[in-house]
């Protein structure tokens, strides 16, 4: 295979399989190249990719090395890409009743998901993550970007147990901003023991619906190894039950009578 | 730029913007080559892709013209998957009360769903579609595979309204199987009227619930131009009240009392 084929090849190659460790002789054999050649290949992509801003392919050497696609989005397009996110959710036509934002045509829109999964994938790939968890419904999407990028299973945690999921553990909670009492649920064969998770959502307020989740994973001992948000609400700050976590947007100043919101950029660029 | 450094460059714009018309002036500006240059690339990564099975450029021709990037499976890596997935689906273990199986191991792989995503973006890309619709949960990773092929927006059906999601269309429906009386929601601001939908679930038994979407749909004067399920389930078959869909999957002769299931490949295929 001639060079320009094979470069298209393993650019499609590496894109769909980011963090995994591919070894040089699979390229060599697949794509009938010496490896020498694919050598040659993966600096010409590797180059490019930091070019667009989109990861690096990562080098390990020895018998059992090979190369691996790390998906990190550049500084510079991930504060385009925040700065555009913030000026859309200015829009006081968002704002609903309690303070919340109409966000389901952002989160609807699948370009837009994948590229919030590729920053929060920047912020954990060096995290070891083994397992993404979210809670139904609105983090899902979200999630499982994130999940795409660190090539990592999703898991769903549910108010509510399904017959689809065999036996589940669940856990008692307190909202932190309604005060209630709620209930959560993971099907007993989602996790194992000692898994490291990264913890998705897409709103926090007081935090008490993490909190929750994060109490939930400890009856399956895992560790919370990052907790990102998309948007967190400011105002909430000082009552807040979560502490350690990576936010795109803050709001604050939400003023459901004079149909203001503030927004800006959140805690992921400071990082 | 170089021939090689703008093949890695375009292999992922192309791939990161399905279903999109770019101009060659785009590509010539970007990478600062010449409109014959990037002609040539774009025939190098419309064959690579061909032969690697992802599908295919699309040329336009004229002043609004440029290529578009088809991303359909081919036969020969659908087969692959679906045989695969079969496989997997064929463990006993999965068998839940009520004839249910369990999948969330593989629902929550998110190379898998791309892929499932991959294969109905497949039988659906020349539909036109204008927005994937599903319904929460199971369907929503499905859902967004799908509409990240196409590149079209999803929006979300659920079965309690939220108050992030502003005012809502609802409907009554019977539950095909468990001819319970059930409700569903959509916000209205979600769909323009006279929008081409195709409609994504994870499972079909009788197919109440799909029925039950498109009289919803109904309400917004929305076509149905194509319903896609993973997994449909054949005994169902007589009853059903969905006729025209395309599946992955089918599974019959459910044995809860011996412990057996029998696993099919589903239309998908015949079409």
């Amino acid at each position: 295979m001639k060079r320009s084929d094979r470069l298209v090849a393993m650019t499609n190659y590496l894109i769909e399989h980011p963090m995994e460790l591919v070894s040089l002789p699979f390229f060599s054999t697949t794509y009938s190249a010496a490896k020498s050649s694919v050598s040659e290949d993966l600096a010409i992509v590797n180059k490019m990719f930091q070019q667009e801003g989109i990861g690096y392919l990562e080098s390990i050497s020895g018998a059992a090395g090979g190369v691996k696609y790390i998906p990190t989005y550049s500084n510079e397009n991930s504060e385009v890409f925040v700065s555009n996110l913030c000026n859309r959710l200015e829009d006081p036509g968002r704002l609903l009743p309690g303070g919340y934002l109409f966000m389901s045509d952002l989160l609807g829109d699948p370009q837009m998901v994948r590229n919030i999964g590729r920053l929060f994938a920047t912020a954990f790939s060096s995290k070891d993550i083994d397992v993404v968890v979210t809670v139904a419904t609105k983090g899902i999407p979200l999630a499982y970007a994130v999940a795409s990028f660190l090539n990592v299973p999703v898991v769903i945690v549910r108010r509510d147990p399904k017959v689809t999921e065999g036996s589940t553990v669940s856990i008692n909670y307190v909202s932190g901003s309604s005060r209630k009492i709620q209930t959560m649920v993971l099907p007993k064969r989602s996790l194992n023991e000692g898994a490291k998770v990264c913890i998705i959502d897409d709103f926090m307020k007081a935090g008490g619906t993490i909190n929750g989740i994060k109490n939930l994973l400890k009856e399956f001992n895992a560790k919370v190894a990052g907790i990102g948000v998309l948007v967190e609400a400011e105002d909430e700050e000082e009552d807040r039950v979560v502490d350690q976590y990576v936010s795109l947007i803050k709001i604050n100043n939400v003023d459901v009578k004079n149909n203001h919101i503030e927004v800006k950029k959140g805690n992921f660029l400071n990082e």
